[in-house]
């Protein structure tokens, strides 16, 4: 019973070998087929759960559990500290993804989340974007530049014909790296006042670290009438990122409704206020139509039924590209009836001797 | 940002080395010292939950999460599938444990859970009876002879001078195969009708699959008036092993109440018939003593501080020894604001070129 383990390495491997705009296709292309095949008597997604704390910076470890019935479960354990960047020199969100037989508990697979995580994110957006926002947005506005921008922009490109994106942040070192960033992208980006990017933008991703209750961070008074927004950034209660007027006045898909409502921008919301969840959306997406010429807000907050997408994803692609090792990791014996036997199996007799010599 | 992994053979390693008896006394005084130190403004314990199935065999998959504030988490995830033993010839219980930086996420390692439950779950046991049964106990009965049987009566064998053991399964294959199992240990065990080993223990510890109503599987009509029971097997509501009538005579202390009502003995009390937590037991053991002539159940359902205790001896041991070795599982990138950074650093700027020439 081994584990498959993918490190850092392997996942760079697979980079290089597939390319990054083939490995953003691939993972939107799982998704939205995992969301057009979603049946919930076959899948059991739970919302995240975690330990969380205030200091020195407000954070979070969740865990983030799903399941196919009869087959497997993903749980993707994943942190949220925004001091990390400037306290340890590492990204604010870090995360794994471990695959779990579900017939016998067998630990499969053991992978990076950190970068899946980044991937799907963007995904889910660019999606969610596809079935409500004008088909022929080309204006980009990111409030926000910092890692999930990249991947937010890189999905949308895959999918708009995108002309010029408008950045914004209120952190300038951010806001000056993130060209440079973005250059395997080879768009067309301009650091412009907020006022500018709200007024200009066919679709707005607001993917930012605002404080608890110091949003929101867009005015939203001079938005295109058809302006699609991927609101990415609120993921803890009392971290909001649009006024509540915008919400009230758009069609708002939250992901996971039942997360969305506890820590999205569907908790400013009444329950008779809030839309669709992702999934039907992608499921009915003619329907949706009529809303691609107003305004409309996908509500992300991220959840484990895009994890387990992205990591299927990874591990297909590990095999094709042949990377990743295999170890041993539960002490699993020959004899299930006997805890110590696989210490016995390995070392031989000797060992009961030298137990019972102590 | 390295993982640090054990596998089989690094704990195989450690047993071959440190030796059964001195890892089980290792993981006796551990848990006493954390039971006895536990400060619930400084340990977060989560109750576990999970996925549960009931085809084709009643099962869980479940995680199980303990964090010490500021410093670090331990997620335990393990499963419980009474038909693993007969369709796959692995254990009934398969469990790995992760081990979390609790300021950066970072995963710092992920050893085997399966044999650290074993153990623990042994040495929980141990201690409680400590407090609880009568200290001149000498003749252990076990209810159920599979895998925790063992762990039990090794725990037991290190604090009591043990002059009996007497054995009961309803499987007489797994029956049959006990007295071998637990050679090492050096008792001299006895296979013996249930009614002979109710009337003569002193402790009994019942360890059974008993299906969910099923139980109990003791009658106690004559027990000795001061028996301690160990009852480990319930974890699932509806599964019991022992008697209303014994519980409601007997002080019956759970290991984590808050988990023992859902799963444990106590889901057949109401809340004024439940005696108090290990915890409690272990930090003010004099108290209790007046109970060591009289009957007492400990109501074990397992819980996570016991699994942190557990981690925390087998990474500590495998240091000392000098196996393990550590993987970077996480792809972090030097520039937390780009999540394709990891990528670009691995194989250079090539990278780039190849991604934007899909």
């Amino acid at each position: 019973m081994d584990t498959i383990i993918l490190t850092k390495d392997d996942i760079a491997e697979i980079v290089n070998r597939v390319g990054l705009h083939q490995l953003m296709d691939d993972i939107i292309n799982k998704l939205r087929k995992t969301f057009r095949n979603f049946d919930d008597e076959l899948t059991q997604v739970r919302a995240r759960d975690g330990f969380s704390y205030l200091t020195p910076y407000p954070g979070v470890l969740e865990w983030m559990p799903v399941m196919q019935v009869d087959d497997f479960a993903v749980i993707k354990v994943v942190s949220y500290n925004p001091g990390n960047p400037l306290l340890y020199q590492v990204p604010t969100i870090i995360s794994t993804l471990s695959l779990y037989n579900i017939r016998t508990g067998h630990l499969m697979a053991l992978t990076d989340g950190t970068f899946a995580t980044a991937l799907r994110t963007g995904a889910a957006s660019a999606i969610a974007s596809e079935v409500l926002a004008n088909p022929a947005s080309e204006v980009v506005g990111l409030v926000g530049c910092g890692a999930q921008a990249v991947t937010q922009l890189h999905a949308l490109s895959r999918l708009f014909d995108i002309k010029r994106v408008l950045a914004y942040d209120t952190d300038k070192t951010v806001l000056a790296s993130f060209s440079e960033r973005c250059r395997f992208l080879d768009l067309d980006i301009q650091i412009v006042p907020r006022e500018e990017l709200e007024a200009e933008a066919d679709i707005i991703c607001t993917a930012t670290s605002v404080g608890l209750d110091a949003g929101p961070v867009i005015d939203a008074v001079n938005l295109k009438s058809w302006v699609h927004i991927n609101a990415v950034g609120s993921d803890l209660p009392r971290k909001i990122e649009l006024p509540l007027e915008l919400l009230k006045e758009s069609l708002v898909c939250p992901d996971y409704r039942a997360q969305a409502v506890i820590e999205g921008e569907c908790q400013q919301l009444e329950p008779g206020e809030i839309g669709p969840e992702l999934i039907q959306l992608v499921k009915n997406a003619p329907e949706y139509k009529a809303y691609q010429m107003s305004r409309t807000v996908f509500d992300s907050t991220g959840f484990a039924l895009e994890d387990k997408a992205a990591m299927q994803v990874l591990l297909s692609l590990a095999k094709e590209v042949g990377v990743g090792r295999t170890l041993p990791v539960e002490s699993i014996a020959l004899d299930p009836m006997d805890p110590y036997s696989f210490a016995r199996e390995h070392v031989g007799s000797e060992l009961t001797r030298t137990a019972t010599a102590v």
